[in-house]
This record gives structure tokens, C-alpha cells and sequence, in this order.
């Protein structure tokens, strides 16, 4: 797996690339002299857990044959307040659309988070990671 | 901090977008049934540590009054072979081109990685993260 980074301003602004070509835009916020083209790089380590999860969560349900006709989640974090100011807490709150069973459902989101989902099993464990789920008809 | 996903197709394709509006398409690989229309969840975690500890760095450098003209960091990750495939090895090698003191530039990745870098910092201890460097004039 390779990433490549390039800066494209004199500021903070940076073009990261994939092996496929795709390009995501990452800055600084303005506080340290970003100008705010871009996703900051600790938002992109929660969308990264949060499509980590959604595409585990995903692949377990269909498995289960638990069809999802939406889905969503939010993903909120707090952060420490020393100098490297790393995740503390992160809160993944699950929106599951469909006739679903809830006792299948907690069971996927829990392999989800705690055997299958990459993202989350790189993070520290210092970081409380939890969920919550609803169930939309 | 906060972050929402939403699935934008009946596969793996969804859109996650941050406080400021702005969107980032993730998929899964076409191997468990992505379309290859975003970039992966562990690609996220990556440019994330690329973007930040570019951040860092330049912000060291610009206090050091060393001068970076131009900028790039490669980025090379392995996983592990079990179920949650995390991240084993991470490597980041860093680019500058500027008239730059060796020393400095040394001592600055130290502290960006060790110190500073919120998504460093953010990962598990069990990962192996290393680094290079090479000045260009």
C-alpha cells in the first residue's frame, strides 16, 4: 500500500495520491496558517475508521442476509490536550435503515469493531472507542 | 471533531464529509465487491499520517528559519495476515528540496513523529513506524 504527498502551496495545503490515481486534498487549519482547501489529516483517520467499519459492518449483515436498504454513521472524537494532541474518545453512532434483527445487528457491529475492522485495530488502544446503533424501518 | 459517512450506493461507495463541507469518496476493493470509485479506508489512515506529519514538520522547519522550496513524503505501509489485516509496518520518506541543514531536518522528523504528530500518536505502539529522508538543492 503506497501514499504519496505533495505539497501544492508554500502554506500547508498537500495532494495526497493513491495507487489508483484518486486525489485527496488535506491543509493545516487556519489557526497554524492553513487556508482550508483541504480535509485535516485527524478527519481523515475518522473517515477512514468510519468506512473501515461501514464496509465490515456491511459485509457481516449481508452474510447474515440482513438486507440495509441506508446507512449512515456519525463518528464524533474528542482529543487530548497535551502537545500531540492525539484521540481520547471516539463515538461511532450507527443508522441502520431495514427490516433488521437488533440482536443480529449488535453482534456484527461488535466483530466489526473488535475483530474484523483494520482501521480500528491499527489505532492506539488508549483510544475508548464505542458505538451506539438505531434501526429505521 | 466530527465526521459523517453516508452510503451512496446499494455496494461499498460512501461519502464522508467533515465540518466544512467537504467530501471524500471511500470505497471498498472490487475483490469483496467495491467499484474502485474511492480511495480505501487504510489509504485515509495513511494520507492522514502523511498530511499531519507534513504539517508538523513544515511547522518545525519555519521555526528552525529553514526554507523548504518544494516537498514530497512517500509513504509505504504492510499489514499483518489475520482477520483485521492492520497495520504491521509503516515507512515515510521524506522528500525536501531547499538549502537545509541535515541536522536540523533530522531532529525536526524526530519530534514531528515522536511528539507532535497527532496521527502518530493516534496509532497503535504495535505498529513499527520508520523513517528517511533526502535533501535536494
Amino acid at each position: 500500500m503506497k501514499i504519496t504527498l505533495t505539497r501544492i502551496n508554500k502554506a500547508f495545503h498537500y495532494e495526497a495520491i493513491n495507487k489508483d490515481k484518486i486525489v485527496v486534498h488535506i491543509d493545516a487549519n487556519k489557526e497554524i496558517g492553513g487556508e482550508g482547501e483541504g480535509v485535516r489529516p485527524m478527519e481523515l483517520v475518522l473517515m477512514g475508521l468510519g468506512g473501515c467499519a461501514s464496509i465490515d459492518l456491511g459485509l457481516i449483515l449481508k452474510k447474515q442476509r440482513q438486507e440495509l436498504l441506508d446507512y449512515q454513521v456519525e463518528i464524533n472524537a474528542s482529543r487530548n490536550e497535551d502537545d500531540a494532541k492525539a484521540f481520547k474518545s471516539i463515538q461511532l453512532h450507527f443508522i441502520l435503515t431495514g427490516n433488521l434483527n437488533a440482536d443480529k445487528v449488535e453482534k456484527a457491529i461488535e466483530l466489526t469493531l473488535n475483530k474484523y475492522c483494520s482501521v480500528a485495530l491499527s489505532l492506539s488502544k488508549d483510544i475508548d472507542i464505542s458505538s451506539s446503533y438505531e434501526i429505521k424501518n
